[in-house]
C-alpha cells in the first residue's frame, strides 16, 4: 500500500521536473533564436545610406537582401531598412504619433501602406508641420487621416503601432537628419499589454486633436 | 503490472499537468500586480507640477506620497515623481544618455545620486549643451563625469540605465518644457538581455566621445 503511494508521490514528482525542464527549454530555444518576448529588436542610428528600393517598389518582398537595381548604393540591409520592414510588414492598421516627418522614405512606406488599404492615422506637431521638408502635406493630399495638436507644448511622441500588435518606439523622428547623421535608438517590442497602453494613448491624443474640439473656431 | 504502469503514467501526467496550472498561475499573479516580466511601466507627459521635495530632500524615503512641506504644489503622485522614484532608486551606477538637460530637478536627482556614492557617467549633445539653462556646467562643477559628441548630427538619445539592472528610454528630453508642456513617453524595462543591449552602445559612445580622440587636437 505504502509502496504503491510512494510511487505514484515520485511518478508526479517527476511529471512536475519534465514540465519545469519543457518549460525551460522552450525559453532557453526561444533566447537561442533572439525571440524575446518582450521585444523583438533593438535599432540603432545613425543608419548609412544603402538601397532600399526593394522594400519601397512595392513588390512585396519584404527583403533588402537581394538586389533590385543596380544604383551605387550598398545593398545591404541597415538600421532604416529593418525599420522599414517592420513598417511595410503591416496588413491592417497603422497608428503614428511623430513630432517631426520630413523623410522621403518614411513618407513613401506610409504611402504605400495606405494604397494598399491598410488603415493608417497620423498624428503631428502642428510647429513642425509647417517646416519646409515636412512630409505631412503629401500624406494628406494622398488622404490620409492627419490630426495635429494645438497646444502650448511640442507633440514629441515618436512612436508607430502596426496592426495593433507591434510597437516601435524610440528617440527617432521620421527625418533623413535623424536616421542618416544622429544617435538614435528604437525599440520594437511585441507584447499585448505594452501595445496596448500606448494604443489607448493614441486613442486619447487622436481625440484630443479631434478638428471639432479647436478653440479658435469660436461659436 | 499494466494496472501500475497505468497508474504511474497517469501520476506523471497529472504532475506535468500540475507543474502547468502553477506556472499559469505564477503568471496570472504577476499580471494582476501588473507586474510585467519585460517592462516595469509606462509614463506618459506632461506632468502637472507636484511637489517632489520629499524625494529630492536626500531623506531617501522614496515616496512622494506623505507630505513633506506645507508648499502649495500637490502632494502626490506624478510621472516626473515616478521617474524620480526610479532614478533615486540607483545605488551603484548611472549612465545617462541625454541630448538635452536642462530640468533643475532632474539635475538635483543626479547630483544626490553623485554625492550618495553612485557611479554617474553622464553623455550629452554639444550644440544644446551650450544653450541658457543647461544643466551640465553645474553636474561638471560637482564632479560627474561628462562627455559629449564632437559630430555633424546630434546626440538624440534620450535614456539612462540604473545599476546596470533598469533601463529608462523614450522621447522625454530631461527639460521643464518636455516634462510640464509636452506630450512624451517613457518605458522602465527590467530585462538583462535589452539592458545589456543599451550598455553596450552607452560604452561605444563614450569610448567615441573620449577627449583623448577630439580630431581639433591636431599634433
Amino acid at each position: 500500500m505504502w509502496g504503491g503511494s510512494v510511487r505514484v508521490l515520485l511518478a508526479v514528482g517527476l511529471g512536475m521536473a519534465l514540465e519545469a525542464l519543457a518549460c525551460w527549454l522552450r525559453r532557453r530555444r526561444r533566447r537561442r533564436r533572439g525571440e524575446r518576448p518582450w521585444v523583438r529588436e533593438v535599432l540603432f542610428f545613425p543608419s548609412r545610406p544603402t538601397c532600399v528600393e526593394g522594400l519601397l517598389s512595392g513588390s512585396g518582398s519584404g527583403s533588402a537582401a537581394a538586389p533590385c537595381c543596380a544604383c551605387a548604393l550598398p545593398h545591404r540591409e541597415s538600421p532604416l531598412s529593418r525599420l522599414l520592414g517592420r513598417l511595410l510588414s503591416a496588413r491592417r492598421s497603422l497608428e503614428l504619433c511623430v513630432f517631426a516627418f520630413s523623410s522621403p522614405l518614411l513618407r513613401r512606406a506610409v504611402v504605400l501602406l495606405h494604397r494598399r488599404g491598410v488603415r493608417v492615422r497620423v498624428v503631428t506637431d502642428a510647429d513642425y508641420m509647417a517646416l519646409n521638408g515636412s512630409q505631412i502635406g503629401i500624406l494628406r493630399l494622398e488622404g490620409i487621416q492627419v490630426r495635429h495638436d494645438q497646444e502650448a507644448g511640442y507633440m514629441h511622441h515618436k512612436f508607430a503601432i502596426i496592426d495593433k500588435k507591434m510597437l516601435i518606439t524610440g528617440s527617432l523622428n521620421w527625418t533623413t537628419q535623424a536616421i542618416q547623421n544622429n544617435r538614435e535608438n528604437i525599440l520594437v517590442v511585441e507584447d499585448k499589454d505594452c501595445v496596448n497602453i500606448y494604443l489607448e494613448e493614441f486613442e486619447k491624443i487622436w481625440e484630443d486633436y479631434n478638428p471639432a474640439n479647436y478653440t479658435f473656431f469660436t461659436n
